[in-house]
């Protein structure tokens, strides 16, 4: 499992779109507060390799890019650790 | 908008994975409940029109060409319209 912390450290380009607390600002962003920490892996993973398009999905291709495996773990372990709904 | 009651009907077969509150029973799939409704319904046509692939998204694919853009309006209504985290 990833690090909570290193996760949180890389999140903060992420809160532009999806929050400080992991809820989106904009209803088209999904929401990731509470989100299970393996599809969140899964999907940071399957953005990276370009196998999500459609809606936002240019936007997450992009940024997924730029991620390690380890920044996908770490980052997946930050979202999954905060508050659904940030209650 | 949708429709949620006409969502929650439709929502059956969702609940096997997704859970009957919108919290996935399994950890590679995602929680719905609580998810902003606009990013429901991109995400549901990226799986109809199979712009997602990898992890679990053929089996998505599989159920959203199934749906109509009414029933994927109600679907996503219906979800957004559950507690986060089930609370």
């Amino acid at each position: 499992a990833g690090d909570v912390e290193a996760g949180k450290a890389k999140a903060a380009v992420c809160a532009a779109c999806h929050g400080q607390n992991g809820l989106a600002q904009i209803p088209t962003y999904p929401n990731l507060a509470g989100q299970n920490e393996q599809y969140l892996v899964s999907s940071l993973k399957a953005y990276k390799n370009k196998q999500r398009s459609g809606g936002q999905a240019a936007i997450m291709q992009g940024q997924a890019a730029a991620l390690s495996d380890e920044d996908i773990a770490n980052l997946a372990a930050y979202y999954a650790s905060l508050p659904a709904g940030g209650k």
